[in-house]
């Protein structure tokens, strides 16, 4: 028996709900394949600011380290919308994204047969879209300096943020992008904006610099803008995407909602060495938390990639897959992904389902 | 007669024939409303590159300030792209922003009835979609120093670029906001990262202490990346969105695109006092240039939009713009807006059923 330590961060709003799901899924996988799961739950977001009065403490950091993975589930809410930068749920996932040095975030974007309506997207236009976005995860303008609030010599407050990128963070989420294309189609395309910002310039230029080490991936460049326009009006001309932190929240949120089941997605968030963290795109649903309405699905992929990428174990992977395709296939719905007429089942009757398949 | 000068700035690839078209409808146009305007063109972009070898000759930015408004086509070509930045065809177009002071930038998405099947959008989600993104111009990391490449302690090259706002831009572009807002459904999303960014914060913390001095108008915030998901999402929840000069950027293309037919939009950019560049949202297309199939339509709306806001002659903007839509109408399509089975014509054909209407 191969054994696991995974912490659990189920955060705020439906967060415990879709956990709770994923970790019985866990447990009957294992059973199967011989994986034992020691599964550690500790405090992050809004529920760690109200146990804690910090959105991430130190020993949730320290039992993360610890981990071989984690799975951290969604947090915020209207509650903490108003605290102090400091105690955001939001800071506590960039103190978690750096303390980890998690600089590289895998959000695939697939269109599932099963929900190809859900699009807001015509289905020719979006039937067989196969995204993925390598966002870079602690540099750029989210953790730049200098940053805050300034006075100018002519006296009034000037916000300020810094985007900057060095050499070597530019070259190694680049190295994931192009490896993540090598076992994709072979196609990367870099999003910048070279034609305004140096940063950018530097970015394309490393880029550029690597492409001939990976000859069997075909580079092109893309100025941020026009890649936002280029994914509504025509998506399947891309494979994989590389860009910096901030062009990355933005377009892999847009190649998300292409999916039109957003519900669905998960994502891979990995460092250099040490644990990578694994969570739905979705957030914490605060307004329909604690009502057995969520969709645990995009938890349960986010599960899936942990076994394939920080447990290298990719016949687990591909059995949960397999069972929430299933699942799907039989026609059970959340609300989110329900279509006019489908009925809808709760988060534990998808759970169950799931068990079965 | 009411006399105008106008400067021209044709600029680069389809720019010239596009420009002519717009001219000739405006001569037209003049005789009616007892309207004289007097053109002069000046250089910018690629073509001024080669003539002066500035993209922005400074007789360009005087003529511009000597005339009442400017009307500009498009800039840059495959011919330009590895020149260095001073000399790129954008370097000009930024310095006109910044050398005419063009703090506010006017973008409307309007889906047109005679157009909806051409979005990649259903048709549900897009139906009399009419959005209007003001985009701040001057400010913002377009501008913000320090920039450039540097070198860090250890010796490793670093790019960076600077995201700032004083609360004077922030309070002057929010003004025009809410003002076009109240002209508008008076329904105001201002877009920002204020969850991650000190510059965001102090945009929203501005747009809500100036909220109450427009009482009529219905305020909320959203995260840039929520509102490129909304976007595609649902566009209709949108009215009047305001944001910085780089989420600007992103977002008018990404509404622009909405609509599948950016050959069909205008924009305005506006100063303080001083004239108002009006141009079309698409670029200078090189590879159709000189081939008489580039549409001029969003030049010559573009042009509607200059006698509305620059020359206060709504009379004669709303017939500019009734014979567009009565061009439409009759079925006449450039390449670019046609659909399967329309009979495409080129710019002159669509110039001279343009003079008719
Ligand atoms: C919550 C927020 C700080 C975060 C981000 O901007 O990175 C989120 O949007 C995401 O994409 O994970
Ligand atoms: C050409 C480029 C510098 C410009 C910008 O980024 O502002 C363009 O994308 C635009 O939106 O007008």
């Amino acid at each position: 028996t191969q054994n696991y330590r995974i912490t659990l961060l189920p955060g705020d709003g439906i967060g415990p709900e879709i956990m709770a799901v994923t970790v019985e899924a866990l447990k009957k996988l294992g059973a199967q394949f011989d994986l034992s799961f020691e599964f550690v739950t500790a405090l992050i977001g809004g529920s760690a600011i109200d146990a804690t009065g910090s959105p991430l403490p130190e020993a949730t950091l320290e039992t993360c380290r610890q981990s071989d993975s984690v799975l951290l589930a969604a947090i915020g809410g209207y509650k903490w919308d108003n605290v102090p930068r400091a105690q955001r749920p939001e800071t506590g996932l960039l103190g978690l994204r750096s303390g980890l040095q998690l600089f590289a975030n895998l959000r695939p974007a697939t269109i599932l047969p099963q929900l190809a309506d859900a699009s807001s997207l015509k289905r020719e236009v979006v039937e067989g879209v196969d995204i993925m976005v390598v966002r870079e995860l602690t540099g750029g303008i989210y953790f730049g300096a200098p940053k805050g609030l300034f006075t100018t010599e002519a006296g009034e407050q000037r916000g300020v943020n810094t985007m900057g990128y060095t050499v070597t963070e530019i070259d190694r989420i680049a190295k994931v992008a192009f490896e993540t294309a090598q076992k994709r189609q072979k196609k990367l395309c870099s999003v910048d904006k070279a034609n305004v910002l140096e940063v950018s310039q530097l970015w394309r230029d490393r880029v550029n610099a690597m492409a001939p080490s990976y000859s069997d991936v075909e580079v092109t460049h893309m100025y941020v803008d026009n890649a936002a326009m280029q994914l509504v009006r025509n998506p399947k001309q891309f494979d994989t995407i590389v860009t910096g932190n901030l062009f990355g929240d933005i377009l892999s949120d847009i190649a998300a909602m292409l999916t039109g089941s957003i519900g669905m997605l998960p994502s891979a968030s990995l460092g250099a060495d040490g644990p990578g963290v694994y969570e739905p795109v979705h957030g914490s649903a605060p307004d329909i938390a604690g009502q057995d309405k969520a969709n645990p699905l995009a938890q349960v992929l986010s599960a899936a990639m942990m076994l394939r990428y920080d447990l290298n174990q990719p016949a687990a992977a591909d059995a949960l897959e397999t069972a929430v395709m299933q699942v799907l296939d039989q026609g059970y719905r959340t609300g989110d992904i329900a279509a006019a007429g489908d009925q809808i089942v709760g988060c534990q009757a998808i759970g169950a389902a799931l068990l079965k398949a």
